[in-house]
Parts: structure tokens; sequence; C-alpha cells
């Protein structure tokens, strides 16, 4: 007998074929899915309440209740979103290449649905409708697993969502909420590679290891972001102090914040004070290196070696005071999640060798590292960023969602 | 300690950030290591015999010695073959995509080596030559891990390899062949995930199983080819004859043979005897289901479960008559291995219906399934077919060997 979690993925198989050939209908029913969310904003806000109120008795951070929160704004914002993506561009059918080759053969290589997507996340119910939506747009039926900390959220938002989809003419079962947040269920979904194409975990680095070092599914990594700035020795340090405040303070909860300052020994002394003024502001903690501590005084905290390898999500930051740039890239080689670095230089030199041996997803020259992220690159909404090399690196859109194939026409040539 | 793999896989990343910056000296070192296989034919030959010899002592099959044997002829266009890939274009560093957003940040998306490349090959000598080629075109360090059939001939390529690597001033250990063929060592490289950024495996259906339960490395899943033609019933019954023929015979220990004939009732009775007496100049024995047997009579093997979900790669075909293409396309879809499938028609309709609704790395209409290739593609040489959907999908070359990373340029912009 089949297990849920395999029904679940029988299901999904079934509706992405429906899906692969569904063209105009996907744009249809996601425009459902915006208006209905909208129409239930009382509805969804109180479950969220449920998991709010759950989530401060079981003790979860202001920074996690900030992401688990929804308000009619943020509900408005994830309707809106789900708009972005129903009226963007169909990946599927895309002519990626082609060429008449010498023989006469048509060669073209076009976009095609990767098939049945599963995604495991936590705590941030707007991830349940942006995921579908890139999911459905994309040709893709989508298994989501959702952290126990939103399952009420989760749970309404999945309802709604796949009612939209079937008034619409569209399986329900494009989208499909696993009810179990048990780790029991996360290891079926790493186990269901009869059903499953792809699996995306999004969330902290224990979830994304766990998945990567467990799955049968071939995974893709998003997230993990600890993410560096090097101020060099030449660097305008009024704006590397605006940047360092802004990536570490505008949203401190998410992958593209800032986690580390790396700062040129020539500058430190200058820039340091400058640097933790504006820190200030938002009572970030410092977490400095002994040559940090000479320089900003006792109510630094000494870093440890734990502090250069976590994803504070929070108001801390560390800092280190370097000799020079090669030690500063050595030190992200060796520390850094790869997810998004930045130099602040007024340096040419410096900013080529830094862009080149830095090997991270992004990589900016005086800017801030907050804008890794679909939109503001002008993908459109993103499924996440991914961390690894293989496949899609950076912020994935619909296009990262889509696999590929050959078609070749002719007319009886052989080889 | 360190075992043996480990320090392989150390010395390979040392060796990949050489690569990562070598630019035209990558292009110098593969002519050298050209010339250097022609200046060694004897050499080579000398020890592809000893492999032989072995081989045919063990017992291999006609096929697989055919993919084992070096001619001087082949040595050469193996030298041609790393030759044509030192010409090409170097794909590290070339822009996919770039635009300057609102805010006047410059972003822009580049190419970028994946890193270390493991591939477990089996027993074609000539992979050493190629997969090395490839990888180091691309920027990457490569391990090899060969078969023990081909052993003699992969240590003397090998060696050849990376001295000529290393008179051109970069590091020999681009190229390093695993010495020890035994299961432990391909355990052993499915376990470097600290060095390796991505496995490929590199031969029979078995061998790629294996692979991708066990790797702890990402893994692209490569060549194994149970290849179908579908002879529509208004097909011109000399071009399927041709198509099928040509596909089946013209190299059958390759991935890209044809395995199944299916054939629409309406034309088996006319076509199959068409069919069978091209075949039938290759002597290539038939298995058929009821209807084909009816038809062919007693000379055709009666087709069992197994030979439908088999890739022959030998002079044998499985035949069956189908009621319509939707039977002949299930057909597909429950015993493809993804890999190429071509529909033989006049019919506008059902071309487009076959190349949507096949879900294969190659879909063709009335052409032989033996030009899956990179080459003939123009895609340049290939380092092998892939048949999965996360990456790359039909025919890897060097653009599929390269991940990506963004690079934005700013003037202070925050968020």
């Amino acid at each position: 007998m089949m297990t849920v979690m395999e029904q679940m993925g029988k299901n999904a198989k079934s509706a992405a074929a429906v899906l692969s050939v569904a063209g105009d209908k996907k744009e249809t029913a996601l425009n459902a899915v915006a208006d209905a969310l909208e129409d239930n904003i009382d509805k969804i806000i109180k479950e969220n309440d449920v998991d709010l109120k759950n989530g401060e008795e079981g003790g979860l951070t202001q920074s996690l209740l900030d992401r688990l929160r929804l308000t009619p704004e943020r509900i408005k914002s994830m309707a809106d979103g789900v708009r972005y993506v129903a009226a963007s561009n169909d990946p599927v059918g895309q002519v990626i290449s082609g060429n008449k080759l010498k023989n006469g053969l048509e060669v073209k290589k076009i976009r095609v649905p990767l098939g049945v997507i599963g995604i495991i996340f936590e705590a941030r119910p707007n991830v349940t409708a942006d995921a579908a939506a890139l999911c459905l747009k994309s040709g893709n039926a989508v298994i989501l697993r959702g952290g126990k900390e939103a399952i009420n959220s989760n749970t309404v938002i999945a309802e709604i969502m796949r009612q939209a989809v079937e008034k619409s003419g569209l399986p329900a079962d494009c989208i499909q909420l696993v009810a179990d947040t048990t780790r029991q269920s996360s290891v079926e979904l790493m186990n269901l590679s009869d059903y499953l194409d792809v699996l995306i975990p999004r969330g902290g680095a224990g979830l994304i290891k766990a998945v990567v070092e467990n799955s049968h599914v071939p995974v893709i990594q998003t997230g993990v972001g600890n993410c560096h700035a090097y101020v060099d020795s030449d660097a305008d340090i009024h704006m590397a102090a605006d940047i360092i405040y802004n990536a570490k303070t505008s949203r401190p909860s998410v992958c593209n914040a800032l986690e580390t300052v790396l700062i040129h020994k020539d500058i430190a002394e200058k820039a340091l004070p400058v640097i933790k003024a504006r820190l200030d502001e938002k009572n970030v903690e410092i977490r400095g290196c002994d040559k940090t501590k000479a320089i900003l005084g006792h109510d630094v905290v000494t870093a440890v070696e734990d502090d250069w390898e976590k994803e504070f999500l929070d108001y801390i930051i560390a800092v280190k005071v370097v000799d020079s740039m090669d030690e500063a890239i050595a030190h992200i080689r060796k520390y850094s999640s790869g997810h998004s670095e930045v130099i602040i230089t007024k340096s040419y030199e410096n900013a080529n060798k830094f862009t080149s041996q830095v090997d991270s997803a992004a990589v900016y020259v005086n800017a801030s590292t907050r804008f890794t992220d679909g939109g503001e690159f002008g993908m459109g909404a993103e499924i996440g960023i991914s961390t690894q090399k293989l496949h899609a690196r950076g912020p994935m859109g619909l296009n990262e969602l889509t696999s590929m194939k050959f078609i070749i026409c002719g007319n009886g040539q052989v080889r």
C-alpha cells in the first residue's frame, strides 16, 4: 500500500502532466489565487494569530516572530507577488538556443518544466504562496512541507490556493501541503525520488545541511547567508558605514543580511568608530577580534571561532581587522556560505581582484548585500537564493525552475 | 591523517584555484597535451594491447572490446579532439546576461568554473583524454576514476597529459587518475564532498544507478540510452527503415543507438518486413511482441518484459506493434531512460504532439537518434549526455561544465 506521502507524490505527478501543457490557464489560475488571498485576509490573520501566540509561548525570538507575522499589508503584498508571477512571461516552451545544421537538421533547445518540486521550509508563511505561484507558473507541481511554527497559517493559505486553482480548471493537486510537520515527513520527502524531480530546502543552516546530506532526491541548496563586507584601506568611510548599516540592520532576519565585517588595518582606527556609531543607532552587538576591541573599547564582545561561522540573523555583527585584502579573501573562502560579499574600495584593481577571486553567488563592489534578490535583480519573484554551483546560483526565478530538452527536426537524416 | 583520495582532492582544489585564473595558458597546455599524445602513439598502443589481451582472456564481448580498443587513428582522433577543445572559446568569464538597474547598479552574470570534477567511467580509454581536456579548458581540475579493463591505457594517457600540462606551466594535478580500480575508490569519491563539486558517472546503467543512489557529492547522470523509434501510421516506410537501420547498427555500443521500435498497427504489416530486411544486413536479432512475430515469423525471438527495459548495446532490437501514438508515448514514458527518441511520420500534428509530450533529452522527427552528440549539435566536444533534468540535459560541452556568479558594481547603493 502507498504511504500518504507516496500518494501525494503520485497526485503531484499527475497534476504536473496537466500543468506541463496548461499554457494560459496558469495565469488565470494564479490571478484567481491572488484574489482569493485578498478575499480571505481575515481568515488568514486569524490562523496566523494562532501561530504567533504559539510562537510567543514557545519562546521564539523577536526575529523569528517577525518572519512568522502576517499583516493585511503583507498578505496584500503576497497577493501582488502572485499577480506579478501570473503576469510574467511563461518560461515553458521558450527557445533557449537553436540552429540549423549543415545536414539540414533543425536543432532547438527549449525550456520544459522540471516536473514535481518539493520544498521544505521554515517559519515564513509567505513562502507558501510565493513558492506555489512560481512552481505553478513554471509548469511544476509542488509539494510544500512547512515548519510546525507556521502550520495554521500555511494550511489556510494552501487550502485557499488549491480551491482557487481548481475553480480555474487545473488540478488542486498542483499545490499540496504536507500536514505532518514532524521530522518523519521531511525524511519521507527526501526519499521520494520516484516522484520528486528536485527538493529545495529554504531555511536555516541546520535544515539545509540535513537535507543536503540525507536526500536521495537532487537538491538545490538555498539561503544560508554568512555574508561579508571587506572595507579596503582606501574606502570612503561614510560609504562603508552606510553600506554596513544598511546590510546589517534593514532586515537582519534575511539571508542577504551582513554578518561579518573585515576591515583593512590601515583604515580600521579611523573607520571603525564611524561604523560603530551607525550600528549603535540600532543597538547592534559587535563581536570583535582583539584589534577591534583595542580600537572600539570594552563594549565590544570578544569574537570566538563560532562567530565567524555563524549566520546571526539578528542585531549582531562580527568584526575583524585584517592585514591585507588577501587575508580578507582567505577569510571569506574559509567561512563564507557562498551567498553575498561586498568590497568597499576606491581601487579599480582591488575591485577586480575581489570580484574575480571571491567565489560566491553574488559579489559586490560598493553596494549593500541586501540587493541579492530576484526582484531587485530584475528577475521577478524568486524561490530562493541558490548557494550551490550546479543548476542555478544566486536568485532563482522562473527560468531556474525549468529544465530543457532538445527538439530535432529532419527529413530522413542518418549519421 | 589524510587518505590517498583526500590528498588527491586537496591537490585538485589547489590546482583548480590556479586553473580558474589561467586564461590562455589552458589552450597552450592542451595543445601540448595533443602533441604529446601523438608523439607517444606506440607507447599508448603497447599499454592498450595489454588491456585488450586481459579483456579477451577475461571474456569481454566484442562490443566491449571495440570500446576498449585504441588504434593509431583513434589516438590521432583523440589528439585532434583535444586540439579542438583547446581552440574552443573559453567559457570562463563569459557574460551570460547583464543589465543596469534603475538605482544605477550594474549587474552581470558570468560563467565561472565548477571547481573540481570527479568522473567515474568504464572501459573507454578515450574518455581519459576527452574528459580531462574539457575539464581543463573550462577551468576545472579533474579526478578520473576509470575501470580496471582500461587501467593500463588510462595510466599511460594520464601520465602523458600530466607531464605536458606541467611543462606548460600549469599544475600536473589539474589532471589526476585514481590508481585503485576497486569498488572502494568509487565509494571514496562519492564521499569526497569536501573537495569535489560534482561527480559525473559515464558508463552502463548499473554504474550510473550505484553512483546516483550512493553519492554525497552532487551527481550529473549521463549516458544510459534506452532509445525508441515510433513509426507512425503514415510514415515513409523506406525512411523508417533507413533511420532504424542507421540508429541501430552504425555503432550499437554507444548510448544514442536505438534499442526499441514501436510501430503503429496500421503500417506494421507493410513496414516490418522492409525494416527487417535492412536489419538482416547486419544480422540484428529481433525480439518482438506477439503481433510482430505474427508478421515476421519464427526467426523473431519473443520479447520479455526485460527487453523493453534494457540498453542492449549490441545487434539486438526490441519491436512492439502499438494501437496508437498514445500507446507509443505511454510506453516511452514508462521504459525510456530519457535519452533520445524519434517519431517517423508525415503528420505535422503528430510530430508536434510527439515532441511536446515525450519528455526526453532529445526528441527527433524523421532523423536518426545517433545525432545526439555535442559535436553533431555544434556544441563542440562533449563530456557526456545528461539524462537528468537539473543543471544540464542532453549533450554536455564546455558551457555545461561551468557554474555562474553575479557581479554587482555600485557607488554606495543601499536598499
